[in-house]
């Protein structure tokens, strides 16, 4: 543990006499702001929480952080899943929220400047009210975009069309010692010295703190069509996957769903739209296929094509929602997996490992298989299409204390076998406070400790976000 | 300058007990390894020149030069255009061209498995035959991959398919301590700490020398069709190229050049492709386009589409190319642009600023404006698709003292507009040796001090090719 002055009466004066932004002390501070939604990697109270109103204002506050060895941390909507947004040694936590503007599109450019707090999903609609697309699609939509490359967020679209990192072209930053400065540039081609965006995206808060965004956005496709493909068993719903990329079907996301959790998921909306028996057959799977295009007639070739993939490969059906609210709804209970799983679970842990497409049938036959040795349920769903798996272990009567050290065994297996199969420990969810041991362990004390010089150059008082990723 | 020890006998010998390949002492070593393809920003005689065969020799170099606080630097095909693969300050230079086998696809995975010394254009044909693209398209085909991924290639069809940042997967590195190991993996998503595999792509070669890649690989696209499209003047033809994106034609390749470059090329290569007058009207630039697609059909709508695009916009011809024979005869002028200056110019310095697709027109125009200020010319061409621009200027008459002189004061100027508009020092070409300075005063002494943070971190000793970039 560093040690980290508190935060006195005359440093929240100093702090309070800085910016204009609201500042809450102590109690006044909403609890929400403790956890993230993975309240077992750990919770934490900041002393201090300020509204951030912009990069002036945030760079006082940090180098009064920095001067005073207090730690900081920035929070977007704190839909985490790692911890890496909680304040874990107290100190002053700042809210982007309140930074939620979209600064404006420079359509030549095919650019967006946004502020960080400005939601995901208000930044999707905004976009495709103007016909474009914003293509990362996490599952959660009520995430920061500044939250979203801190971990560069996935989503279900990555398949097609990459992660966040794929769609950042600048930023502007407060250094952990309170400089104001950008990386990168609305230009979408650069080779002008060590690429510090890249450090940045996924760096989780803890080499800066991102103050605005230039993202890249896309002609927004004219058509789009999903399928809802049941399966007798798992394993050939995953092995379809790399048949449909054989035939150079191009889906824009693809996912692959066990029924159980189809089943909560749908009990928890209150609506059924998975067929879970097809002609007397029952599905124990699923695979979520959607595919875009600009073209009708193409996109219709294309829907006939998987759909002899798909048939060949022992689906037992292929049903097709072909209007924006078919889409929706087929997508609602993918959509709300996790909240699901939270609502119905007592103890909860969880990973998003990824490993090579060709090796997810295996790879969840494994982990259903060594599942079976603990006390706790194991569910799994995932992005079928770029091998990042979401593996749920599950419990409602166990102890916290033994849920953690059992489940900790559990993951410690099941991250070695991605790694021998050529994974690693997360697609999109990050390393944050949960998944510090694991990262050392797998991607061995080299890598890790050029990632902890990384993180001493830019924060040399360990001040912002302490205890995540590396430090 | 740092304070290096020099190559003794010992050295040598120490090195030649600990490898397979070959070694060259001195004036055994070949005149070609003292240069890259712009002397003018230095030579080098390294004291011994060691040819690749695998990680381990390269790591026992490393570790040698090392301990002895000897420069080492990898070297692939001498291609580059800012002196990154010069041995500046003597030592070790490590040939990489040796390591040239294609180690395998996997093809459900989409990725290739490649040594770095493989040429871009034994992949790229390697793939064709096999029904997949390698995106990344630099003009210079002879580079080797290793170079391509440490100057982040970017090259014609980046506005389409991305830079050679987007088709790296993983690979295997040696660290200047010598240790071997592994940043990335197959995997298409990852949020496993900080990017180090990022942060080696545009390094050019200053934090590891890279001894295997994954890189990702396309289906090829089933149709491809160039146009050749002359314009009275520059400002109508560079001002299309918004106009093209606005109307959601996609192409895969859209190069700008003025009418005296193509004549330079085509002198060179001894074949005329670009029509100088149509109907009486003279040609002073040219937009060069290529579109793909899987499906004739649509594609022609494209062409259809684009043409009235070009015509509108002041266009005086458009020229179909069709046949894959057609196709390459119309690049084949584009390709020789370098070649063709090199050979008819005696003094030269370059630059490849990159500045926002719809400042092109305004900053070329600026450029050719204080151009005549100079005792040189100034010839440019350029990826009008993603503002990367190629600027050179050429003497045959100057004394080299004054040419650089007077060639600084020039880039000094044009580097400063630039950032004025929005845009960087370099869009693929790197900083290396000779824009260093550049690189310190534009991007400013926060991010370059960032940048020798990370430098010292990998390289305490700043052995590995120093004098590059920021060390």
């Amino acid at each position: 543990m560093e040690n980290y002055n508190s935060v006195n009466e005359q440093i929240i004066e100093q702090i309070k006499s800085s910016v204009t932004g609201r500042v809450f002390v102590g109690e006044e501070i909403n609890v929400d702001f403790f956890h993230d939604e993975m309240p077992i990697y750990g919770e934490g109270t900041p002393d201090v929480l300020v509204d951030a109103v912009n990069a002036e204002e945030i760079s006082k506050v940090v180098k009064i952080c920095n001067e005073n060895k207090i730690p900081v941390i920035a929070r977007g909507a704190g839909t985490g899943l790692v911890g890496a947004g909680v304040a874990i040694d107290k100190g002053v936590m700042i809210n982007m929220q309140p930074m939620n503007k979209i600064l404006g599109y420079d359509e030549e450019n095919m650019v967006v400047k946004v502020q960080p707090g400005v939601l995901l999903n208000d930044l999707a609609e905004d976009c495709l009210l103007k016909g474009y697309m914003y293509p990362p699609d996490p599952g959660e939509k009520f995430a920061t975009l500044g939250g979203n490359v801190s971990t560069n967020a996935g989503g279900m679209r990555a398949v097609k069309y990459g992660t966040t990192r794929d769609y950042v072209r600048g930023m502007e930053v407060v250094l952990p010692t309170g400089e104001i400065t950008r990386f990168g540039a609305t230009v979408s081609k650069t080779s002008t010295g060590y690429s510090l965006k890249d450090l940045m995206i996924g760096a989780e808060g803890t080499l800066g703190i991102i103050t605005e965004l230039t993202l890249k956005i896309i002609p927004s496709p004219k058509e789009t069509i999903s399928l809802i493909v049941p399966y007798e068993n798992l394993d050939d719903c995953i092995s379809t996957v790399p048949k449909l990329f054989k035939a150079y079907l191009n889906p824009q996301a693809i996912e692959f769903m066990e029924k159980e959790i189809v089943e909560m998921s749908e009990k928890y909306i209150g609506k059924e739209t998975f067929p879970k028996t097809v002609e007397g057959v029952e599905a124990a799977a699923f695979l979520l296929i959607t595919f875009d295009g600009d073209n009708e007639e193409s996109l219709n070739d294309i829907i006939e094509q998987a759909a002899e993939v798909l048939l060949e490969a022992g689906a037992i059906d292929v049903l097709v929602a072909d209007t924006p609210n078919k889409i929706k709804e087929a997508w609602a209970a993918r959509s709300s997996f996790l909240e699901a799983i939270e609502a119905q679970t007592k103890l909860l842990d969880e990973c998003d490992v990824v490993v090579p497409i060709n090796k997810i049938a295996q790879y969840i036959s494994y982990v259903n298989e060594i599942g079976t040795d603990y006390p706790f349920e194991v569910k799994s769903f995932g992005h079928a299409g770029d091998g990042n798996l979401h593996i749920y272990a599950c419990s409602n009567d166990m102890e916290k204390d033994e849920f953690i050290k059992v489940v900790d065994d559990f993951m410690n297996k099941i991250y070695g076998k991605a790694y021998e199969m050529g994974g690693q420990i997360s697609g999109e969810h990050g390393i944050g406070h949960g998944k510090k041991k694991f990262l050392r362990e797998f991607e061995g004390e080299v890598n890790t400790s050029l990632m902890r010089g990384i993180k001493q150059v830019f924060d040399p008082n360990n001040i912002l976000n302490p205890h995540k990723v590396v430090s």
